[in-house]
């Protein structure tokens, strides 16, 4: 019954370690040529992607052996090809889905904690030998990130936030000892107890996926859930079904060869016209909301989940305070990258980069605002200007209401500051219609802030004038506590500043990153090492992986009764 | 700097053991007569006690240090007595309190983890050695309770639960490793972080107490808050205000012997006419709510702290199921003592006890119905008839609204069931003006759930006919599931129905006790043992003690620089 975890168990050993130490590992190679047997496995998973694949005139049906279908939808585009995927998904009844969860559920909360690590361990397994390049298509042609992030960011990553997951979830289980034997005197009487402590399951989770990084968001979640004895329902956004389908098919099929019953993971679609994501949260069956998307919703499951308890991780202003530095081009390249990857669509891309005034301080004197915002557009460009370097790092957009978002902008920009960055399509070498854009960047100054005071999806930054160092600081950690924050980004020679940087965005709940240059990108967040979103501040309450992630999805319950001795 | 935790470092790994293991421990006396030089500090403790009463005519002020008073007010009234304890204390201004904690949270936040335990470590040990026996008389004339559950109840046994959440404050602390070195490729550069992991407090915390157990139900919520770095306001029920203020005040002068400020901990007092548990809740510097009190109020707080976290602990319908006994005499001599204790005003006290109308089975052939419920009321009466162990296990009445209540439901209940005992004053040996009432036992059918659906606080109990054991299971499980539930008692001698209840119970979420009779009170919960409150029903959201009482409580923030070799 413990064969599986038999079989990861060196592996969970090393991921123990790692989350208790925090040091860098991953049992994944980082890069896709580095993937046992490369060539053939990239093909396989472009052909199995290719597979799923139909066209707005003949539409191909994923099939799901899951209960409840009362229809089939599909509404993916790629933002590659711009044209229809023409993939339809089994559109299921909820009650029926929560049913179906609800009765798999009690044999999965009797599984020893063992037998659900084990099987939940051959799911990333899985995932990982046998999906992980037709899941980096279906990421690459809904989300729209490059073969390299998809393979990585939505890929091996992901896998490692999953095992991270599940680490947390066993300390937190084991740390409930599952019997007790309990002996007191009462007056003149010795009072002997067995007390039996059981796990128990909070009831059935709903994960909901975003659009932009379904997989790095969903995977953790589901296994959080599943470790402590949880089915899950899945409800993907409609415009990024195909990676959380192909998941949810993967989850059935390792359950159902491990005796259980695959009905703890079902498929929740919906669609932009009819939107779900309400009904699922007030369903009187949800138990656990997982959700990743933006603040508002965010904001709103977290307000009216209950009795449901809610995980929740959104976006927010991230920001950058630019002080000084001993290499300020070094700087400005690094940040510039950070401000390219995925068209800035992540939710730890910067946005608002605050300057003194006065300007940076260099070892060559102070390098004035005006410069210092010239720089880094130009050291976007060069970024972007080269189409090949340019679909590496931009990709595409997501959504095609970035490209509204991108011209208001502008044009708001134009008239209010000035426009240090000009956005415009560059044309992709593999995919001449693919929806692209060069990042904006505006210079403003803090009366603008009702332009930057919120999160701007997209490739948009803007370069904000401040009074000092000090002003820069309290305008970052400001927007931070209001609007939400997970990442925050310090260029700084002064230690004193640092140290008072260090503890401001502590206490308004950003991850802060120091003075990085190089090779890394500066919002590169690596499992079992670096805490994702701290639950601080409105970017969301759900923190990766603090105990806290795990600890409310199942309770004790205990049983306690005089101690019989053997006859 | 970490001297109190050196002091108590021992104690408290004694603590971490026992809450791994679960045994039987504790490091304080259980019975009064067994504390060193016990008569000497009964005395003193009496004497601290009449030291803070004044009359009704001649108002006593509660000199408490703390800022923004702007009234005295107090309305207590002895339940032992029926007259006002004629105590004033300080009512403060609300912004001045959430503004004093907030100011006191950094420098508390700074300290390490052992500094933070050591100091409250002193505290409990302070209330220990110094204020034990004026805390039980404060119980005993604010709450009812009597002298010997003033002391253990509210005495030892709340400090063995404020241990036990220290333990779990700093296992989960713990499992946060404050620093690492992050070292790996990108490409063909070496990048090498150094990571540092702040521990950050949510914010301030409120803490409610309630009118009958209040320092049981609150010690522990601010020694979870505290440790983890959040100052705590405590909003004492207006019926119980002088435990807390005793609380608040040892708390204040043991933070600032250890060199922190004392607004760490305040005491917001408000009055039946003005009650300010909404104000608090809703305050924009609250964080953390942790509520002990109604099941309406708890579901409120619960649905409306947001964005503050919630830590809620009500009542709900306890159980009684009935299937079968070896020695039915002794089941109900045990039922009889626990719906006796402190008159039933425990969240822990059964109410509806369910019996199978064919009768419970015994080695003798089966008791009928008619016939338990008999038995049982004559048990009770045993214990009750005799004023000196009736003072002695009922104690008295908190509130006079408790006689309302039983005068009601007797009348309800002889329209519509039986009157198995007729409750009555008994007159208190010592106290002849106490608040005092014997036991209402009501005999009624599945077909008056309105009578039983619900909390009836105090002693009110119902004897209820099923179809049989199933249903006897069955209901009483649902009402645990809709009313919310603590605790739940079975006798039966069949291993299978045995089963089958413990997995019943578990899922609905009450801490089951099955064939216990002889000298443990049936719902004693032990600290380091015995979890209370498991999350699952309406009784509330905080289980003692699970890691998820405390992870909440902090996040944690990362900060991350390239490695600075030395130079």
């Amino acid at each position: 019954m413990t064969r599986l975890y038999d079989k990861h168990q060196p592996l969970l050993e090393r991921a123990r370690e790692a989350c208790r130490e925090r040091h860098c590992w991953s049992p994944f190679p980082e890069m896709p040529a580095k993937y046992p047997d490369a060539e053939r496995a990239q093909s396989e998973g472009l052909r199995a992607f290719r597979g799923y694949l139909g066209s707005a005139g003949h539409r191909r049906r994923f099939e799901l052996d899951q209960p409840g279908t009362i229809n089939w939808i599909g509404e993916e585009v790629s933002p590659y090809t711009q044209q229809a995927l023409g993939i339809d998904y089994p559109q299921a009844d909820i009650d029926t889905l929560f049913a179906a969860a609800t009765r798999a559920m009690d044999t999965w909360a009797a599984a020893s904690i063992e037998q659900r690590l084990g099987v939940l361990m051959e799911v990333l397994d899985t995932l990982y030998r046998e999906h992980l390049f037709e899941i980096a298509q279906a990421v690459m042609h809904t989300a729209g990130q490059s073969y390299n992030m998809a393979y990585a960011g939505s890929g091996v990553n992901a896998l490692d936030r999953g095992i991270e997951a599940l680490v947390y979830a066993e300390q937190a289980m084991r740390a409930v000892t599952p019997a007790a034997r309990w002996e007191r005197r009462f007056g003149p009487t010795e009072v002997r107890l067995d007390k039996t402590y059981r796990l128990v399951p909070r009831g059935v989770a709903v994960c909901f996926a975003c659009a932009s990084f379904p997989t790095w968001n969903a995977w953790h979640s589901m296994m959080a859930s599943l470790a402590t004895g949880n089915p899950v329902i899945v409800k993907p956004h409609p415009a990024t079904v195909l990676p959380m389908a192909i998941t949810v098919r993967v989850f059935r099929q390792v359950l159902a060869q491990a005796g259980f019953d695959p009905n703890l993971v079902t498929l929740a679609v919906d669609s932009v016209a009819a939107p779900l994501g309400k009904v699922l949260v007030k369903h009187p069956k949800a138990a656990i909301i997982d959700f990743t998307g933006s603040v508002q919703f965010g904001q709103w499951v977290e307000q009216n989940a209950w009795p449901a308890i809610a995980y929740t991780e959104t976006a927010g202003c991230n920001t950058v305070v630019l002080e000084s530095a001993d290499d300020l081009d070094a700087a400005l390249r690094s940040l510039a990258t950070t401000l390219c990857m995925f068209s800035a669509q992540m939710c730890t891309s910067p946005q608002n980069i605050y300057v003194p005034r006065e300007g940076v301080r260099t070892p060559r004197g102070r390098v004035p605002f005006e410069e210092v915002g010239r720089r880094l557009a130009a050291a976007v460009s060069q970024l972007t200007g080269d189409p090949k370097k340019a679909s590496m790092i931009l990709a595409t957009l997501q959504s095609p209401r970035t490209l509204a978002l991108l011209a208001d902008l502008r044009a708001q920009g134009q008239a209010r500051g000035q426009v240090l960055l000009e956005p415009a399509p560059y044309p992709h070498p593999e995919f001449p219609q693919a929806r692209t854009s060069t990042p904006l960047m505006l210079q403003v100054t803090t009366a603008e802030r009702d332009l930057y005071g919120a999160e701007r999806f997209g490739p948009v930054s803007f370069v904000i004038a401040c009074e000092d160092a000090a002003d820069a600081l309290a305008q970052a950690t400001r927007d931070v506590k209001e609007f939400g924050g997970l990442t925050a980004f310090l260029y700084s020679t002064d230690e004193a500043f640092i140290a008072r940087a260090e503890q401001a965005y502590a206490r308004a709940g950003a991850q802060l990153t120091t003075n990085l240059t190089g090779a890394m990108p500066l919002n590169f967040a690596a499992a079992y090492s670096d805490y994702h979103v701290t639950g601080l501040n409105p970017a969301g309450n759900a923190s990766l992986t603090h105990l806290g992630f795990v600890t409310g999805r199942f309770a004790v319950s205990q049983s306690r009764r005089p101690v019989r001795d053997p006859a």
